[in-house]
């Protein structure tokens, strides 16, 4: 059997943190060597002879986690939010001092979440209408998601660059909020509905037919196959890289 | 055989007009004795006759139109969208003045649309979440439509009625439009599709389930069934009426 | 505050009894005073003062479970399968001289799954074709569900008390299976695919338009809900009362 | 103006064949010269001076119009179904003997169901699980339709191809046709529902995750441009082309 890749997880106790130590212990290929979070010694990365991290954890400790794996060569996955261009410059200046180490920065991992905004920028050239609406529980605090606000600036790109006119709309008289946020000139729905986990539609339409493509996410654990596609991915990617999309062979 | 209701169709050279004059010609009971349009003159019913109207003109006509229809003892069967409460109130009274008139406002006279309200109403009080998505072409001129705003007041109502608290929606952070129009406290959502003809879902949830109904009216013929019904029923009901369902034996 | 009902649970480390444990101890109008299990005394329950029990245990115990329940004045609500017309005379004939105990047997506690066959069934006479799709995750052993089954089977017989002709259909040509399992004249499919849980779509058409049902159970808490009813409503329910739709105030 | 091309429509009173009809006659760059049905004769192509034809008639007689036609040397743009192994091979014996002809044989010719069919295939070796819905009017012939069969060889072809292993199932107790049609390890499932044209939907599934695909024509008119474009290319394309992709620039 071949040797299995160190990994540690910081965030280690959280809800996604929780299960990403699970699916790391389920891989054969991967040994979870380290659990780290709020409170514990991040030193405990380096005694433990970790490769490469996964961090689950908050916008206010990500950079100092990350200071501290680039500088002793560690790789991370990283599906912490609030990295702004800013953020992202300052890593690519670490990484630049530390070339061997790859830092994957991932706004989504879930493998069908990323086909399906592949799949609705490739589509929305061949339609004259594209919105996109997003479902999600009730508890969740944005909206619309950044998923589906990612989802449209992509079809919004495709389209421009596809010299598409603007999807029609004839609407004269609206309540406030009918016609959804728009996004770079795409429509945004957002549902909040008890006993939803995540869930996004894309609808396309043109003369008598329309496409319509749709991503389920029913349990948390469905991130997990993504950021194990990212652990095994990141040693050959050193430097920076921004979206999973990237660690993918989709086309 | 049964002597013949003499029908006016007005509005007939529209797209719905027209597939109102083709049923009425094609039904046995009914005669198509005037087709009146913009730029023809409504006297016209008088001359021939009508005995009931069906109304698919304008929400800037459509008042003229009925206030000549009541003041002539004509019925009306109207699917033009635009009446608030006030129009109504106008309805009454003219009405009032003239007993034997019956006049039908019916936002949908899909049977489908009509039982789609009647489930989402009946399941509303068990559950948590509820909210209402209509897509339409995108010549569609009013959103949310006058379908989903009433599928929302008798959802929020049965709502009420059953002690039933407000929907939960955690929502802090928010693009305008992102969570769409509240309609008496149930949020409508409407997409403007091309392709499409007219479509509506109305979701619901509560712990771990969630419970979807759905119309879609694939062609326009789908709407005459529901005229015809309205116009063999207009008669037996003088006063306003306000939905077909109250000429359907649905229980 | 009111005072609580004593509940207790057989088969209370099973995954379904584990969830009604959960829900019961969380519900403020109920308390949790005994948790059996194979190999468990049953006496436990007459000690701990028991007024209803819920049963999720197995068709090979389950009777001598109810008959004593029954025996001791104990109401019960099952979930267990494997009832069939011998069985309910046997548990009738059991209530008969314990007049005061209730026994619910309810092959599906999901509230919405019951919406679904309701409405299923008084829409299916106003269209002219009506087929069902179930979902489910791989692992499941029969096919179609005893869900969708049941809702054919009600489909049907709604069909034939309105005096509906068959469904069309004609197919000529037809690869094995394709056109699904016949179900008393309904169509019926099953797809099992990883990641659903147990989800169901019924869907009606006549000219020009659809009506579809969909319900998702998303989490196995899902039956939760109508399980407490069951509870909440069964010591007003002396005697047998098969499916739960009985202690629902729907129409 | 360039010159146009001459067009002859077998199966032209049918259905389709009047709306290919319709746009042959609306489109600038070709002739309509020849319009052929049941029970007249098919020489009449040759006395026009017809090109190339489009052939939306019946499996009975395709063959015998096909063979006609690469025998004059007209090229035949071909919707009509039931094209077998044993069919292509026939035609690429004519095809050998008439090197100048061109056959274009496409189950569908809509764009949408194009990209459906190219997405389903690019996601499937990301998923455990994948089926294929397919739902039609109940006028149709043949289940599963030729794009629900196409769609389930490419899906299959992937799948082979990038090594996944056979889809999940442990159904042990079945109904007869419960579980679909078996295309190349692949489940599809037909629906025959009044209402509806010409619908897919391809389901794929992976560790707490589901992923949608779906095409809807709701109008014949949506397979008119692809139409147009196979007899665009035809003539650049002899000898046979199965698939309308083969003309098409997606990537």
């Amino acid at each position: 059997m071949s040797e299995q890749m160190k990994v540690g997880v910081l965030g280690a106790r959280g809800k996604v943190g929780s299960e990403v130590c699970r699916a790391v212990e389920a891989a054969e290929d991967l040994a979870l060597v380290a659990q780290v979070d709020a409170g514990d010694d991040i030193a405990e990365l380096v005694e433990a002879g970790v490769e490469a991290v996964v961090d689950f954890t908050h916008p206010d400790v990500v950079m100092d986690n990350l200071e501290f794996c680039i500088r002793h060569g560690i790789h991370a996955v990283v599906g912490t939010t609030g990295f702004d261009a800013g953020r992202l410059d300052t890593l690519r200046g670490w990484l630049a001092d530390n070339p061997a180490a790859g830092v994957l920065i991932a706004p989504n991992f879930s493998i069908g979440a990323i086909l399906m905004m592949r799949f609705a920028a490739a589509a929305a050239p061949f339609y004259e209408s594209v919105e996109v609406v997003e479902l999600h529980h009730p508890d969740k605090a944005d909206a619309p998601s950044g998923t589906a606000r990612r989802t449209a600036e992509l079809i919004a790109a495709a389209r421009r660059e596809a010299g598409c006119p603007p999807v029609p709309d004839a609407t004269t008289t609206s309540l406030d909020g009918a016609r959804g946020a728009d996004v770079d000139g795409i429509r945004v729905h957002g549902l909040r509905i008890r006993g939803l986990v995540a869930h996004q539609e894309v609808v396309l339409g043109g003369v008598g037919e329309t496409l319509t493509i749709r991503h389920d996410s029913l349990d948390r654990a469905s991130f997990t196959p993504g950021v194990l596609t990212g652990l095994r991915a990141i040693a050959a990617h050193p430097g920076l890289t921004v979206g999973l999309e990237h660690f993918l062979d989709i086309d």
